[in-house]
């Protein structure tokens, strides 16, 4: 799952595209391309981005087996089979750049920058685009989440509603990274060492004759990690009444019972009465634990209302991304290799924000060097004197640290970076939350976080568009 | 990836039910639980049943490696080693019954039923859920898109905005179930033989010095397969002249241009004069194809314009199903073992809704004698007389043939279903919509299909109903 070979995870035109630039014998021409977003998911200040660890495994294992060229072999575009020789000792060479799991990152920014031949930068469009768009989602909609529970346990439990295994393994994960303290599933804590959660369903208790022999039987099972499911026939009447039974049955084995768990009704009513019935028996050190269609939107509204749950158990609405399940992040050429050097290249559009930003560039995140504050990111030439070249004041040299956020992740081929454990990618997030003022981060209406280009990537970009325009003019 | 080991792909919720089962030591005690929804996804008229090919595979797959066991051993739980003795040996060794992939199905039917020891049916409701959730979703989105379309070209095109590989591959699957004709995903292709189709993308135009020098190297690179995407600069000032330019050159070699794409704009407008430039070219049987966004409501809005588009490359909405992104099956406990027969088992709840319906079931579709029309479905006891029992005019059966819908797919743990090839099952959809009035298939407002429970079945429930509420009022 982790060392798969996804080889064939692409689209076909990126296939055909490969042919044809073998069969024009430029396949080896190197060209950059840049993976980025243009508009935030959920309206949100910002992308936490993820996905690299997927990418660089994706990277590794990336060759044509030979049944993936025999299924080549049978297809209608009937493709040479000299190209296969080519499949046959295709390996990625390139580079990659990128910035690390965990970042915050804006609309515009190049988030994966992949320098390599045609051949091997056209192949893996199609699934870094697949891995970085999903998990960039999920872990933004994760952090949303965060924001309103600053101090809850947030547990992950979507699998059974995500879109595919897959999306419930790297999912958890994403959630993970922005924030969550643990998961359902399984398999993520088996790969990733996320710690894993869980309490017993409503056919635990179905299963027994009474619900407290249910309870009884669960809690003599895992007497230190007991969280009972109070909703299934009656939660005032019958589920806590039996939860606290038990809770006094633990003390009496010296013992305390971790929570109970809320799944269906008026979460904040009835999280309210159940708190003043479990403090009322003495069982106030027992967590109230809510889940039902939780996200951002409703967490703020119990929240609003006075619920009293401690623990959140978050499924279908984060880990679908339900209320935006698509990050439309694209991979757009911006130079190709001309006479030895990389020459920027502009996709153009009737409206503006579609033109793409040409040549190979990176990103600088502008700390204020008093507060320590992110006050603005700023996308240069990756060969480009940033600090130097740019007089506004926002980039005034004495005022701020300019730090570079994508990192060589692939040199030549061989991944260069050491993928941090999921615990460094999680305090790094953190980190890089603390760095930004509170109106980028709020839930609703952010402030938008400033993007400048520099005054070179700016001319340049000036320069091909009124290329293009005359261009136009000249065919017209 | 089709032979996948997924067998901790279960929430942590299962594995501590398991455990406790066994600490009990009723771990081997039978029982019968049920997949179904409760709602249609888009307020569709039906669903499309998709995910069991995945679920046998997953099925024919369950077993504890020796590294789950070690996973399992590392848990807080501190589980007791016996219990990993059980675990070593677990296999599936249940029956499960399902309806066949492509079958048209509605809120409430039993879809999938699993009679299993507990500890096996317990373990296997995640997975069971995610598949049949995500799989079901997507088949059902893309038979809305060829309600709207029922004689164009249908191309899935999604992966790189689908969420995670896996949605990718079977997602892919789903839509060809459903009606697509083709995918752009060629691990689909591969592992499922879905005819793959591609173009290229704004980047092949990008690396050439002139649009029209990079239509002519696709174009000779692939002479018979030639799809154009004009839209890179301006569709009308240059895209579709270049485009013709190419089909000229084409017919010149005896071969004749496939088709251009549009991607942007007013696929409407553009489409209209792209087919007139064409036409007026003398290249009227060259296609057009649009994509951008694509799902029903768009397709029918271009078709409601005059939109002159014959092939629709969809790709985001359907298959992340973008207005409807999850689908809500659940599996829920019907029955359970009890001096060696089974007991139905009800799970109550405040909304009747929310009731499950006891007892082991099965569905019976009623088609109409005279006119093939099915005119409901009739969800009785798998041991019952159905025809017999119940005196319902609808159910006459000098008026109906009733035709049982779910097949044993596995009993007593070997796979007893020979899984029909792909195109079978899409040849089974098909003859699925043809046995269904349209009022029941169009896009809005569709007629609700009735679905009948059985006398049996109605009673008991009503009767466990009444011994719940009982039991409450003793409680109160």
């Amino acid at each position: 799952m982790l060392q798969e070979n996804l080889t064939l995870n692409t689209d076909k035109y990126q296939v055909n595209m490969m042919y044809a630039y073998w069969k024009k014998g430029v396949h080896n021409k190197k060209s950059v391309f840049e993976a980025f977003f243009r508009k935030q998911p959920f309206d949100n200040g910002f992308a936490v981005f993820a996905g690299l660890e997927r990418i660089a495994g994706y990277i590794n294992n990336l060759r044509f087996n030979e049944d993936d060229i025999a299924y080549l072999a049978d297809q209608e575009e009937n493709y040479d089979p000299a190209f296969f020789k080519e499949l046959r000792n295709f390996r990625f060479t390139g580079n990659i750049r990128a910035v690390p799991e965990g970042t915050l990152v804006f609309p515009g920014e190049p988030l994966v920058q992949v320098e390599a031949r045609l051949l091997e930068a056209q192949l893996v469009e199609t699934a870094i685009l697949n891995f970085m768009n999903y998990q960039t989602l999920v872990a933004t909609k994760a952090a949303r989440v965060r924001q309103v529970a600053p101090n809850d346990v947030l547990m992950e439990f979507g699998m059974r509603r995500a879109q595919e295994a897959d999306a419930a393994l790297w999912g958890a994960r994403a959630t993970y990274i922005a924030g969550f303290d643990s998961t359902s599933n399984m398999m993520a804590g088996k790969l990733f060492g996320i710690p894993t959660k869980g309490t017993h369903a409503h056919s635990w208790v179905q299963k027994h004759d009474s619900e407290e022999e249910a309870f009884k039987n669960f809690a003599d099972a895992f007497p230190d990690h007991v969280i009972l499911l109070v909703d299934t026939y009656d939660t005032l009447k019958t589920g806590v009444p039996n939860a606290i039974k038990i809770g006094k049955y633990l003390e009496s084995l010296g013992k305390r019972m971790k929570g109970i768990r809320l799944d269906s009704g008026d979460l904040a009513e009835l999280s309210i009465k159940a708190r003043r019935m479990l403090d009322k028996a003495g069982l106030n050190y027992v967590k109230i634990v809510a889940s039902n269609d939780l996200d951002e939107y409703r967490i703020e509204d119990l929240k609003k209302r006075g619920a009293k749950i401690d623990i959140w158990g978050i499924g279908t609405r984060v880990i679908t991304c339900y209320d935006d399940p698509a990050l439309g992040g694209i991979y757009k050429l911006v130079a190709k290799e001309a006479n030895g050097s990389y020459q920027p290249v502009i996709k153009i559009s009737g409206s503006y924000e579609k033109v793409t930003t040409p040549g190979v560039k990176t990103i600088y995140r502008m700390l204020n060097k008093e507060t320590g504050w992110s006050e603005g990111d700023y996308i240069g030439f990756v060969d480009e004197e940033i600090m130097g070249l740019d007089r506004s004041a926002v980039l005034d040299p004495g005022r701020f640290e300019a730090v570079e956020i994508p990192v060589p992740i692939f040199k030549g081929g061989q991944q260069v970076y050491k993928l941090p454990s999921l615990d460094k990618i999680k305090a790094y997030h953190k980190k890089q939350l603390d760095m930004f003022r509170p109106e980028y981060l709020r839930k609703d209406n952010p402030k938008t976080y400033a993007v400048y280009l520099s005054e070179h990537v700016r001319n340049t970009k000036m320069a091909l568009l009124r290329q293009h325009n005359q261009n136009f003019n000249e065919d017209a």
